[in-house]
């Protein structure tokens, strides 16, 4: 499949190389068409991986993610248009994080409203699934990493893309994986944040993470 | 020990009533001193059960248990006034949900604040800790119920009331107890209420909790 992946820090280039060598073609969008950090992950990365700009990025897949940084996210989106992502799944790995007041960051929307919300409004063709923002990176590609697997969330509103997603999850590795249902319950994994920061400071350590325990 | 309860609803019930069992003495408070279910309940319960205000209640407990709607809460513990909660252990079990808009609930307060430090503040020689509100009250008396025991967190400013209440959880069962800090940390348990009433919704019973895994 041709994956698009819009932002080259830590997150894009880790689910990047994993969607490289699980066989998809993997474009990375950032600013620019010559970023330096994503022509050196494409070099790096053999005839699948290729940069571009966000734009070229979010045209190239099939499926697009969105690992950017959560006050720039909705910028970004909104300056690239709907017309390059068209009615495609794009996958909000993103988090709306507040670091302006210090830390630990609190949020910019949250309760009444989302990031996945507003991603789903600035995109209001695309299928927007909001998934993985609830684990560090290295958890994202290797759930396994954190001992027992935790649970993976997704929401979005519409059911094949979901289902698509799904799919993509569990080539990750994910078995245990829980829809929660349309793009609103964004507000209910994004509100995971404030207790991952805690834990964070608390076990020293970002490869934990939430399984849902039932009978 | 004397354990105050004040809130005579499931939670509050379902504590006091557990805490008999452990050999505690229990004074359930509500409204009023002649409350018809704080009444009946201390009928069934035998010796160790007792009904009265909540300011009797909070007088009589050495430790003083938390178990009202999130939404009267801050009303009660300012309408008792700190007095009858001295420098105690002050157990908080409520969420800030916010039914006024229908299903599933908001919360009144979260992000930058929380339902727990407003009780700090409101009792200010009190050591107000937050736990328990992250389960329904069945697993809150026994944490296997949910197949895989979950993890419980708490937080509060003082060390020594957060062994206390250490202790009384272990003595309920809990075996992966976290302690995240201090009141402040209420925020991130509080902001886990949209995830969990997601998934009560989503699983159709509220048997579940929260299992931290890490390595």
């Amino acid at each position: 499949m041709k994956i698009g992946m819009l932002g080259t820090g830590m997150v894009g280039e880790t689910l990047g190389t994993k969607f490289v060598q699980l066989g998809h073609q993997v474009k990375m969008g950032s600013r620019t068409a010559n970023n330096e950090s994503a022509a050196k992950w494409a070099a790096k990365n053999g005839a699948n991986a290729a940069a571009g700009t966000f734009a070229d990025a979010a045209e190239f897949g099939e499926m697009v993610f969105l690992c950017l940084k959560g006050d720039v996210e909705l910028d970004v989106v909104r300056s690239v248009g709907p017309k390059p992502f068209g009615g495609k799944p794009v996958i909000d790995v993103s988090n709306p994080l507040d670091f302006s007041r210090g830390m630990p960051p609190s949020l910019t929307i949250c309760n009444t409203n989302s990031l996945g919300e507003e991603v789903q409004k600035a995109l209001p063709s695309a299928k927007v699934i909001k998934t993985l923002n609830i684990v560090n990176c290295d958890i994202m590609i290797d759930p396994n990493k954190a001992g027992t697997q935790p649970t993976m969330f997704l929401c979005g509103n519409d059911s094949a893309a979901k289902a698509g997603v799904t799919t993509l999850l569990k080539s990750l590795g994910w078995t245990d994986i829980i829809d929660l249902g349309d793009i609103t319950k964004s507000r209910a994994t994004e509100m995971l944040l404030p207790i991952w920061l805690s834990l964070m400071q608390t076990l020293g350590h970002v490869h934990f993470g939430f399984k849902v325990v039932r009978p």
